[in-house]
């Protein structure tokens, strides 16, 4: 079937904002662009999420959409996915009655917005059509359909099967088959095996012009809603429609078993510790922060390392916290500063940045044994294990960690590190200015060293709070 | 074709001892008797790995088989499992020239027993091929055929499919299918989609009579060399061997892309921690390792909690560590007793269970504030760091556990926690002998409720440790 002309105007494509995750403009010209004649107009784009499935493959009790991940629901990421994508005009996620309150309170937790709810068939297909009924009376051009326990749907992807269905009535995403598929006999032996190149395994998202799933819904047989399992078919069996296949990234994959859930996890953790962000205070000691940043940097090369100046109004930091950024390690050389802590915990809180993952704080203090011993300023800083456990409840995990370091060894680590004149440090003793890099060695080789493998240690630490973010930790004061 | 009589006399299944894992006796008379004609010989069995391929859809340079997991290669996994199985006789690898070397090391490097090393071909079946080449002189009765990229393939789905591979001359492992399978047109449209109930993933591992698979790779065209992708085909097509299909578990799946390893890296970190072992010594105090004990029985209720004594001989250790465990909690109540620590170590050490997976170690010191400071206590531990890092070289993680109670508390608490007379304590307090509960929490009971969340935290901690073997975590004075 050719994509008819629409009955109803449609809207161009607009950024929805306060979204959770929102910073992804949307070209409006693109969606409707792309294959579609000349000076037609951009369409609404609807999805449906089926999330009625019982999650018996995982062996557990739970319905696997309902599976915590980091403490949040599978679905909640799913939903985060497809409303960063501003041009997805409703979202209609589809649940068994048993489980609408769970969602209702699943959407208003982690405030998710553009959701309407339907309830849910007794089989998949069933379910989608439900969802598509919620959404006749206001029809969408287009309609997307995901699952609900494929979290990692990218707005590329979307893009391209929306932009395909409006081109061919109907898209869906493609994966090549990881196994051959075979064909038993009934005798449970093999009958023939496929070959693997001509077939591919059908994934989501896919997108359909409006009019024609509808109609193919409408028109299908109780064997298809009772046993089918592929929309690309309905659209091809009863709307006649040739579904056009788009190639899909590997992790579009379906969350199904118990391993799926600890690779999502672990994509998850991974995803949001791409960004550290090294906030330092104003005082001349910043450059310790610099120092960790540029140890950071070389061990963590695939993260993205930035620091800020935490001034008196917070602005830099607010800036930061729109950028999807959920590791902090906040560095402060001389004093504990509680007082300046607790600011930045207090705009952290309010940014709501902790609603959707844990956030990481790691409180950076440099131990100066020469001025006091490691026992007196691990008892100066215990207001960081009370602090913590007030702030683990807002999902912030809070932790200290102690580099242990000598002022003189400090100074000259960084004159030895970054060797460069742009760096002043006042006051610097001025030994360290000579250039004699053996006889500055001689002085300070093995503090230096040591300043070194605390530095290594430290950012291996810092690390492993970012990367695994276990709340059993928060509180503690680590020690590189 | 039917199974024919072997010229070669066949040995019994016996178990290979020494080899990492050991542990699972299979009985001699199942993979032989089952299916066969009684009084039938029993018959060897051998392993082909191929382990040639490039991982290409990793998305790195290693190929996946050589890919790290906890610090060893995911093919060590795979041996591991093999191995485990005592009636798998050989086991051939399959490896490029190029892997050649790092393959030995390996098997070096991790002790691996039985191993025989095949240079593999171009493709996958040209692999398989050579690796059975390797096997032809003193060919075994059954050949398994698995991939390096399964670590977790278990001797239940090993023997169903040796068992029918007998009876038939060839089976192989399935699973339902998880996407729907698609046939594309030539211009990228869905031509028509297969019917999922009616087909199924062919996964390994799988098993044929020597020679049925070996006359099907030795018939078989070119074409099917470069091309094929499914054994089962083979034997089909060459050996009119229908194989048998046999279901198997979920977590056959194959490790193909990066989520995949995320994946197994869980699964094998969960399947270390089944097991913990609480390490009391033998004073009196030992009780504070069951009170803590019976904590993480109820927080780890998946986990095994097994408690043993560290007498002078270290024999009872010495038993547990034949035992799968690789996390123990240490718990010295009053003293530091950093050579009771060291001999345990040593122990651990000479039974060569680091050599396998990282094993954690949680020294556990009980706190007690109305003796001495926190930081007098925390110094007074600093040794633990330095032996840390010693043992961390031979991945064993250490780390220390300040639990913070009184002495009062602590008993106090055992007596309201276990409340129960078969425990005796000596010298126990007689105002604690006395039943009136209401009094005695007037008493105690602040102290007990501050006793109760320390060993919670406590527990909370440990199992974090235990779950993510984190090493850069290594070493630390952890507080609850």
């Amino acid at each position: 079937m050719e994509p008819g002309p629409h009955s109803r105007p449609a809207e161009p494509g607009r950024c929805v904002s306060g979204s959770p995750g929102a910073g992804s403009a949307f070209p409006a010209s693109l969606p409707s662009g792309a294959g579609a004649e000349p000076g037609s107009r951009p369409g609404t784009v609807a999805a449906v999420l089926p999330a009625g499935g019982c999650g018996e493959r995982m062996g557990v009790r739970t319905p696997k959409q309902f599976c915590r991940v980091l403490e949040r629901p599978l679905i909640s990421y799913t939903l985060q996915a497809l409303e960063r994508v501003c041009w997805i005009k409703d979202i209609v996620v589809v649940v068994t009655a048993e489980n609408m309150e769970a969602m209702r309170s699943v959407i208003q937790r982690y405030r998710h917005k553009r959701i309407s709810l339907a309830e849910a068939g007794a089989t998949r297909h069933r379910s989608i059509f439900n969802g598509l009924k919620a959404l006749a009376e206001d029809q969408p051009d287009v309609v997307i359909i995901h699952d609900a326990v494929r979290p990692f749907v990218e707005e590329d992807i979307l893009l391209r099967v929306v932009t395909a269905a409006k081109e061919h009535g109907a898209a869906g995403a493609i994966r090549p088959l990881v196994s051959t598929v075979i064909s038993p006999s009934a005798d449970g032996c093999l009958d023939h095996s496929l070959d693997r190149g001509k077939h591919r395994a059908s994934e989501m998202p896919q997108a359909f012009l409006f009019d024609v799933i509808y109609e193919a819904y409408q028109q299908c047989s109780d064997y298809d809603l009772e046993f089918g399992t592929e929309c690309l078919q309905l659209a091809l069996k009863y709307s006649q429609t040739k579904a056009k296949l788009v190639e899909g990234p590997p992790d579009l994959w379906k969350v199904t078993y118990k391993q799926d859930l600890y690779a999502a996890e672990s994509m998850i953790k991974e995803k949001i510790s791409q960004e550290i962000c090294v906030v330092v205070n104003t005082k001349d000691e910043e450059s310790a922060g610099h120092l960790l940043k540029e140890v950071l940097k070389k061990k963590l090369n695939c993260v993205n390392i930035t620091s800020t100046v935490l001034d008196h109004t917070g602005g830099d930091v607010q800036n930061l916290l729109t950028d999807q950024c959920y590791s902090f390690i906040c560095v402060n050389v001389v004093s504990s500063d509680f007082q300046e802590t607790q600011k930045f915990l207090n705009i952290l809180e309010e940014s709501g940045l902790p609603l959707l993952y844990p956030v990481v704080v790691v409180l950076v203090h440099c131990l100066d044994l020469t001025l006091a011993p490691l026992a007196a300023k691990m008892e100066s800083l215990m207001w960081i294990r009370a602090l913590a456990e007030d702030m683990k409840k807002r999902n912030v995990l809070l932790s200290g960690l102690l580099l242990n370091y000598s002022k003189d060894t400090f100074v000259s680590g960084i004159l030895w590190s970054i060797k460069s004149t742009e760096v002043t440090l006042d006051p610097v003793p001025s030994l360290l200015l000579q250039k004699d890099e053996k006889m500055h060695n001689q002085f300070f080789g093995k503090d230096e060293q040591k300043l070194q493998e605390s530095l290594q240690q430290g950012a291996s630490i810092i690390a492993a709070l970012v990367k695994e973010r276990s709340s059993a930790l928060a509180g503690q004061l680590l020690l590189a």
